[in-house]
């Protein structure tokens, strides 16, 4: 177990898309999905499961389906930068180029975590509000951050993913998911095949955190 | 900043209700809100903003609002361990009485921490699937548990809540919140009354995880 500090790990939690096919060992991702277990939950139901995804043509599989709906969406994301300066281009051109790594490569890193919730077990209190409700995933994703940290301080490169969100059907299919489960992310976990985590580009606090009323500071 | 490892912490992340009035230093305030703003987004859109409310007439509002929602929520939590066993039902009724107390001092905890969200930052792949959209709490809810393992860090009691997300209109009015944005979650926070974190009670692994399909060890 790492011995950085909180602030350490979470400040360096980088995305990491290239991931090497070398198996985790099994007590390294027993303490990942430890930690993810330890997550709080609305009236602590715990209303997630993940399904760990080892077998090689299974996560084949979630591979192809994962670069049909990648192919599609970078082509939108790209036109976000056709006007930015060109240092913002080029790095958003490396995140693609990782990206692409990551579609043709599912099928070689060694786990897939493939999240599921149950909206039976939550209390979705922005059901009746007039936009997409998110709430649900205030049960979900702090599991998910939590597996994803543990991730970063065992040295086990991961990314969140929801492109296979779009593929419920056949995802539930493929992995036999319950009727009464669906699918909130999927989290493909390997060693990192470069450097591994590192500093990250977040915006300046003054942007995110406003003081008693929007706007201000 | 707490030595304690991450996992330590983590599995010491307790729901704590009961908060002092005592304020909350100004850099351990930033430290807490730094750990938020290094926490991932999908396309690093960092699509959430937090009103930290310290105004007391303003907490005073949310906890009015909260009441009349918890009140209402426990009627129905109450019934779900009607038939439980007399040592979970015990557990239960400590857990709505610190509801009852956080419903009742909202306004005198130094800080409620009001989590926003722009849907238009968000690609919310789920949206076109047969049930209750979770994936935009992909961009939000890693940010609001990076806020909470930071208050355990820091020892600031701290717990997710969603009730004041059924009064949205309100609360927007309350703070000023700009129409394109919307609520996820309210924080408060403050130090704890009595003994604050500590061990909790969460699903074996065997029950939450499952390995190549649903149900599989």
């Amino acid at each position: 177990m790492s011995t950085e500090s909180l602030y350490e790990l979470m400040s360096t939690q980088r995305a990491i898309r290239r991931l090497r096919p070398d198996p985790i060992p099994e007590d390294v991702l027993k303490r990942i999905m430890q930690a993810a277990a330890w997550a709080p939950s609305g009236g602590n139901r715990q209303p997630w499961r993940m399904v760990m995804v080892h077998g090689r043509d299974l996560k084949t599989r979630l591979g192809e389906l994962y670069t049909r709906r990648w192919n599609t969406f970078v082509t939108g994301y790209r036109k976000r930068f056709t006007d930015a300066p060109e240092a913002e281009r080029q790095q958003q051109e490396r995140t693609i180029a990782a990206g692409d790594y990551l579609a043709s490569h599912m099928g070689d890193c060694p786990v897939v975590a493939v999240v599921c919730f149950n909206p039976q077990f939550m209390a979705v209190t922005d059901a009746d509000q007039d936009r997409v409700s998110v709430v649900g995933g205030g049960s979900v994703y702090p599991a998910v951050q939590n597996l994803m940290l543990a991730c970063r301080a065992e040295g086990v490169g991961c990314v969140l993913t929801t492109l296979l969100c779009m593929d419920e059907p056949a995802v539930r299919e493929l992995l036999g998911i319950d009727p009464d489960w669906f699918t909130a992310a999927a989290v493909p976990m390997g060693y990192p095949v470069a450097g591994g985590y590192g500093p990250t580009a977040r915006m300046p606090l003054g942007e995110l955190f406003y003081r008693d009323a929007w706007g201000a500071s």
